[in-house]
């Protein structure tokens, strides 16, 4: 197994001078000058310079065989070159060679996110991995989800696995996937895992989950996936102020960690993160006032309608270009386990956390229902209330008959987050893989 | 929010003595003795005796309304009994009654993992997932979740999502959920996720991920499930060797881990780890081997067929119920991505750890194949050589010609792992919620 990675032999160039080593990596660039080539080789860790001298015409041969994107393994010398170190190689091997080209190089340098490459680069993804900058982008995610677990594992969360496949839907069932079984019984993906949760904190009080959430819209904005990472939070006596409280705490201190353990990341990507802007607490305006905001500035929205992309960007910008909560959403527009508002059953007990610039909605807080004559209402205004609904929901249903106490939830899109973080054009650019659905299946 | 949690009163008696605290929590025991009436009262956390005398009527007649199971608010000053400290009750209040009758109650001391109960439990799981021991299991669940993210982390592996929806499918399609979209095609639930970190280690060189695989086998063993948590592994320039260090490694230093941060939970399931069973290296036998010892003994097992757990647990009875490596197993039993053994292409470059008592399987490890040609030859054999099968993995078929590396896979059911530590009767027992395919659907 390779053991000496280049951040290493850089890190500790002292102790590896004028020794001779094995080094395991691919070609990102190759010039050839008279009798000498100069290799940048590159693995996970970083980059170092390589240099072949004419000397040894098979060792030559191969050298003159490589190409850029192959992967090698070297033999060389570390050596001195100015204040850096290079590698004088004596050895070389071709582990893995490149039979076709793709432009651009996915190692090479250029603006991975641009827009004009987007499709390509899609299409291509198992090779664009590579990409410095689409690698930090994946590396950063990773960083950020092991943070966020190890943010609530610290505060005593217990992260409850809830399945995917499922007879329990947040939204319409046309807006999920499902498939039927070979008695034809259908079954569906998991929109959001609140009906898992609610039941979960009667047990464990505080719990989460990282996993992934499935929707079969055919949006094409910048912020929607068909199936995405969906931090989900549930928490037992709490209400909506806790639940903002918590979100806005979660998103700022998080920001902090991750800017601290993310330094490599953000250089390559050439972005900082403002921790300023991330201090809660956050702007708090009613849907209401909202409406009425946008409808005096030129955006036209009709009450009971969700916010456009357009017009929560207008609205940040409007308070300063600062995080905003979006408070007491219509029922029209929500979900039917969130609670009514207390003096106002049009509307729900729900606060929206929407980002500036124009990233939008990145998670949502929701006061859940604990009366079974609500969730019965609440159901049928969403036409929820046939037998084979009751039947579905029931064992939701009939929590509110057996110990339960009140409790709301938390919902983020991590690739949302991430992107708002690195500022990044698109929630693609944040997923390793383009799924299936959007992309082959229904171009 | 709830601040106040009852081991915290319990851990710093002396502290609260004295005090009145408000109390949130539910009942799990109540006891009438004269004029005095005894809850336990318990929480996420723990639990604490409550008393109330029949001193004020108000009071009194909702300790009369109470029964176990009801949540509750409750005002009391915590006073020293013996060597225990208790709740003196002044006032109480019903927050979330109890209407209907469960029996056995969640919250009261019955096997719960006895076959007997399994139905009526996974039928009414939203409930029993109040019970101590379901608890217990639930939460070391989510502690060892969490610490093979800090493992993995910590050795600068990078946590890579892969998409549920795929088109690229470890076994055989009609093994699969799959789903045809409103165009009439087809997308698959992931089998395992090898074919996106495959591509990845060739940018990242050493990733993980854990996340939701899914069987559509109506198997009835206890070691199957519909949907599971997989751990999966992959590393670049490692070989088989290698990779059972790795997984051997793993397994043992996760043991040692979680037995000292879960003592609680071990407690209450009244477990111990034997880290000694679980230090590496384990003995290794090839396939053949055990195939002979297998049919020596009494079994019947024919060349090419996957063991049993029966023949699993004799084998490792045979080798004085340890953990062992069964090796190189047979291509007819194995997917196509493994790398044919150098000298006999029979067999593949795997190696399956099987846990001791009749455990069986929980992790297996694979060279995978660097080789276009060979690669194109095993999918062959699988009957994976349509035109249509070439364009739906032709993506992963192309990285053996773009700087491709030595490399190889790990995967764990994590459910069957947490089952091994905690001695469970059924991989059911580790999950949430049962998977609704198995259960509602196809009963």
């Amino acid at each position: 197994m390779k053991k000496l990675f280049i951040e290493k032999i850089i890190e500790n160039n002292s102790k590896y001078l004028n020794k001779n080593l094995k080094l395991l990596g691919w070609i990102s660039k190759k010039r050839t000058h008279k009798n000498n080539c100069f290799f940048d080789l590159v693995d996970s860790t970083g980059k170092i310079q390589v240099v072949f001298e004419n000397k040894d015409d098979n060792v030559w041969r191969t050298v003159k065989r490589t190409k850029e994107e192959v992967a090698v393994k070297i033999i060389g010398k570390v050596k001195q070159s100015g204040n850096k170190i290079e590698i004088m190689g004596s050895k070389l091997e071709i582990v893995g060679k490149v039979d076709f080209d793709l432009s651009p190089r996915p190692r090479s340098d250029f603006k991975i996110f641009d827009r004009k490459y987007q499709n390509h680069v899609l299409s291509n993804r198992s090779y664009y991995l590579r990409n410095p900058k689409q690698a930090a982008v994946l590396s950063f995610k990773s960083k950020l989800l092991f943070e966020l677990h190890h943010y609530f594992q610290e505060k005593n969360y217990t992260l409850i696995d809830a399945p995917v496949l499922t007879e329990m839907l947040l939204y319409d069932d046309d807006t999920a996937f499902s498939f039927k079984n070979n008695n034809g019984n259908r079954t569906w993906l998991s929109q959001c895992c609140t009906f898992q949760l609610e039941a979960a904190v009667l047990a464990f009080e505080k719990v989460y989950n990282i996993t992934p959430s499935f929707r079969a819209e055919h949006s094409r904005s910048n912020r929607h996936l068909a199936e995405y990472t969906h931090l989900k939070i549930e928490l037992a006596w709490a209400d909506l102020d806790d639940l903002v409280n918590v979100l806005g705490n979660m998103i700022y201190d998080i920001g902090v960690k991750i800017k601290k353990i993310a330094t490599k990341e953000l250089k390559t990507l050439g972005v900082t993160i403002d921790t300023k802007n991330l201090k809660p607490p956050f702007k708090k305006i009613s849907y209401s006032t909202a409406v009425d905001i946008l409808n005096k500035n030129g955006h036209s929205l009709e009450w009971g309608k969700s916010l456009s992309t357009k017009g929560e960007e207008f609205l940040t910008k409007y308070f300063g270009n600062k995080f905003i909560w979006i408070q007491f959403i219509p029922c029209s527009a929500e979900g039917f386990p969130f609670k009514y508002h207390s003096t106002d059953q049009r509307l729900t007990m729900t606060s929206d956390l929407i980002a500036p610039f124009g990233f939008g909605e990145i998670g949502g807080t929701a006061e859940k229902i604990t009366e079974k004559k609500e969730l019965l209402e609440r159901m049928k205004e969403k036409g929820r209330d046939t037998k084979r609904d009751l039947e579905r929901y029931s064992s939701y249903i009939n929590l509110r008959g057996y110990g339960i106490v009140p409790h709301g939830g938390i919902g983020v899109g991590i690739e949302r987050l991430v992107r708002y973080f690195l500022k990044l054009p698109h929630v693609k650019d944040v997923i390793s893989y383009p799924r299936l659905y959007g992309r082959r299946w229904n171009p």
